[in-house]
């Protein structure tokens, strides 16, 4: 592995609903409150150009992107992310919160979608080149997630679910278990939170994390 | 190398204003002609949502890609073009004709943009999968080129140059250098043909390597 770990840089991962949003909240709180600069983004986008990649990963006006298609997407606005946002806040002493990274293409694009973990992996290797020092996993049932988001969706000029929101369950679970393969295998830099608590117990939780981190 | 060469596939490579698309045309009526269905296509684009990737990559309403951002997009927009498009066409047994392919990658994002020739292979053998049986690279000056297309570039009504054809001069000669230097190391594939004589002449030579190709 050739990745650059980054002290300050933490992301946030797991499944449609289980509180990515909220936490990063909490603990950018945290950190404005003890005088650091903090810079909370999200992906995919956190860029102009990442945004409109978004777009066309997530709306349906065109025919369905290929699974290679769709991966190449999310590194293509990965990459921009990296180079326009995520790098020069780090550089400059910020701390980077990033709801979503490269964790999520192997849980969505591999386990989902079946692309081979390897190609994933050279794809990180070359255009991203960098790793958190902490990734939290919120992990929650799909069910109890989806019921979390419903009222969003439904909501009077809510856009509903886009185009990954729409897949089926059995989809989902194949998500949830990438991710958590994942935490297996990297333990250290991945904490498994358990999201279905309280927003108040998972906020503290996540918290107590990022002190451990920041003390360390 | 494990590309399959198809051969009815057909790619059109050079600089701006070589003649890409008057041979494309010429080549296209010589065998419908001849009573066989031809696909004819361009790169970036070919399918809805690979035509919303070009206008990313080439319009300039948002910050330039950074060069790994752009080939990524590049192979993103040709994955879904040779799913939608390429393959289904030559599995029927029609022609397939494309104004640009894979060798523009290499001579724009490789040799113009510096990015390594082993990834892009990579990127190739893994999303791509395909290699046309024959190529033909209009080879031409840079400057002589751009007069060719200086005309349509300042039309009433045009858009002008997109983002690609505003780079300098010492960028497209690093673009031509790069597909020379992809013709000599693959003579039988890729055919230079001398661009700057008459569209007739040009023409000419591109049907008959089309038809040394039909009979072969
Ligand atoms: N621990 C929790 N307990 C109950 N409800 C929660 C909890 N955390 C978040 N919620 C609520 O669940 C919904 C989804 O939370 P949030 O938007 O933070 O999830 P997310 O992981 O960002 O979802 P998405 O993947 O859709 O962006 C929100 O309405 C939020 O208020
Ligand atoms: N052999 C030729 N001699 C003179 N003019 C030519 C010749 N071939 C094409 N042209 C003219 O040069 C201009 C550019 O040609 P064309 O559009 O076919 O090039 P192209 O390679 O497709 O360019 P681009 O890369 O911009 O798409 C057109 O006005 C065309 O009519
Ligand atoms: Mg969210
Ligand atoms: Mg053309």
């Amino acid at each position: 592995m050739t990745l650059q770990t980054h002290a300050r840089f933490v992301t946030l991962e797991g499944g449609e609903g289980a509180g990515k949003s909220t936490v990063l909240s909490a603990l950018r709180g945290f950190l404005l409150a003890r005088g650091h600069e903090v810079v909370s983004t999200r992906e995919p986008g956190g860029t102009p150009l990442a945004e409109q990649i978004r777009g066309l990963l997530l709306d349906t006006h065109h025919e369905p992107p290929a699974p290679e298609t769709e991966l190449l997407l999310m590194f293509a606005a990965r990459a921009q992310h990296v180079r326009e946002v995520i790098l020069p806040a780090l550089q400059r002493g910020a701390w980077v919160i990033s709801d979503r990274f490269t964790d999520s293409s192997y849980a969505y694009q591999g386990a989902g979608r079946g692309m081979d973990a390897a190609f994933i992996a050279a794809l990180e290797q070359r255009v991203v080149g960098i790793t958190p020092a902490m990734t939290l996993l919120l992990d929650i049932g799909v069910a109890h997630g989806r019921e979390r988001t419903r009222g969003r969706d439904l909501a009077p000029g809510g856009s509903g679910p886009d185009r990954i929101e729409r897949e089926q369950d059995h989809f989902f679970e194949r998500v949830r278990e990438g991710f958590l393969a994942r935490a297996a295998a990297e333990p250290r830099r991945i904490r498994v939170v358990d999201a279905t608590q309280s927003v108040d117990a998972v906020a503290a939780e996540a918290v107590a994390h990022l002190q451990a981190l920041a003390v360390a």
